[in-house]
């Protein structure tokens, strides 16, 4: 497949104009301002999206909620596809699986969406997500998702 | 398994005493409040959560960000399992999966959850998602969920 | 979208020409035949698949296993979306989960696949497999599946 | 968690007796046998699974069946579980998701199941799937899994 890329390229810098795309894109989604996520890295087929923790994030134990984990891992993937799109297209999520390994807690969360297969129509990511206190690192969760690309629709 | 539901008693009027539960734990989620999403209905192995717009909802194209329809799926699933539990206990999402059908557009958003499966440790739901648009109604996403139920652990 | 189907549609008979399509696709299936399932019903966007009892198709407790339930979910859900194809055109599977609610025990598994969003490029099936063991029926597994129609390659 | 793990024990050898526990709950498989599979290597919280090629494991195409690949996903993520359980306890597949990324063509196909959060009742692998063709090595097909771990049922 034309657009098939290697593994060697993901997480290769990327030039300002995708970046910029890319900001754009994530500026517009009224969601992630309104969660207070951000936008941390953006690189070939890997973007990085955190998101401090504020209780209107929480579940009723008091840790991010599993919907707000599942937000960021579903626009942390479909921005990381979304960087290896040709100019004059769009993404969207056809689906994502989200296992759920320990409560989200901590001062943020940090979701890496990393492409695995990018295809003309269709690209898989994985998904992960972590819980970072202070020093410590711990897993929350971890996916997969597939997009599509829309030829002709500017994002 | 003792406690395998039947088919029939899915849907079936609660009492008040679950129901105040359920609407407990809802309100101490800090993410539905912030999203604005309500408790619609709350009966035996099926929870309705309602979504109404917003543009802090939105992804980039200004439908409904596919983390929101997937935040109220998981909750209404997750609620759903917990109509089932014994009182001193908890629940916890295991992992979901969701298809997205459609851009969700319209004035709010409908998440079913269902208990398909309600056994002594998992349960698992089928999740549907549609968007109201005055008398129309369109199918957004469909998911499946598993939940764990922590027993000795009051919710 | 034009090839958008209506829920009414579902399960109505179709024309021999596309029943004996997908009969013939079934019978190039080597791993069907070896695992001895038999395509029980074609009907428009639903397709059902049984599976006789044999001991070859065990895991180690000596029920179905899960990877034969999985293969025969997927291929009725496959063929279930191919009966909604265009002529010159093929099925891929694009990905499917599987939730495996009971240990499959019985004469035989009977998986029903259904398609519940047949869109130009990509259609949404849902799976079902029970399994039958005299009068009675248990369910086995539900599932998702996500499959792709691949225009001007015929199947 | 008592029994979580850490990484870096995954992929460690095992003790010959947990070895020897999973072949001869692997040799019990019916469905194993019956495709061709082999169990290719036990290691701590990973298996790995081969499948070399038959007509009889073949989809319409000629390829690998989706079905067979999900298969031996299946089994090599429960048998990786399976080598971190107690003693007197047996492995139950709870779900599993399964990306496909290309057909399956080639002398054989590796499934590597991995664990990637061990709990006490739940365990979450990541499953990958990988055809050999000479020295070339494709990726068919990632998954994830989650298994159940039922004590005081010996397997």
């Amino acid at each position: 497949m034309a657009s098939e890329i290697r593994a060697s390229e993901i997480g290769a810098p990327l030039d300002d104009r995708t970046v910029r795309r890319v900001q754009d894109s994530f500026a517009r989604q009224g969601l992630m301002a309104h969660l207070g996520a951000v936008l941390h890295e953006v690189r070939s087929g890997l973007v990085v999206v955190r998101l401090p923790f504020r209780p209107e994030l929480t579940q009723q134990h008091g840790y991010f909620h599993a919907g707000a984990t599942g937000a960021i891992a579903d626009t942390a993937g479909g921005f990381a596809a979304f960087t290896l799109f040709p100019e004059d297209s769009a993404v969207l999520s056809v689906e994502y699986k989200i296992n759920l390994l320990n409560p989200g807690r901590g001062e943020f969360l940090e979701a890496v969406g990393r492409v695995v297969k990018s295809g003309r129509t269709l690209t898989v990511c994985q998904l992960e997500v972590n819980a970072h206190h202070g020093d410590s690192v711990s897993p929350v969760a971890v996916g997969q998702q597939t997009l599509i690309c829309l030829r002709g629709r500017p994002d």
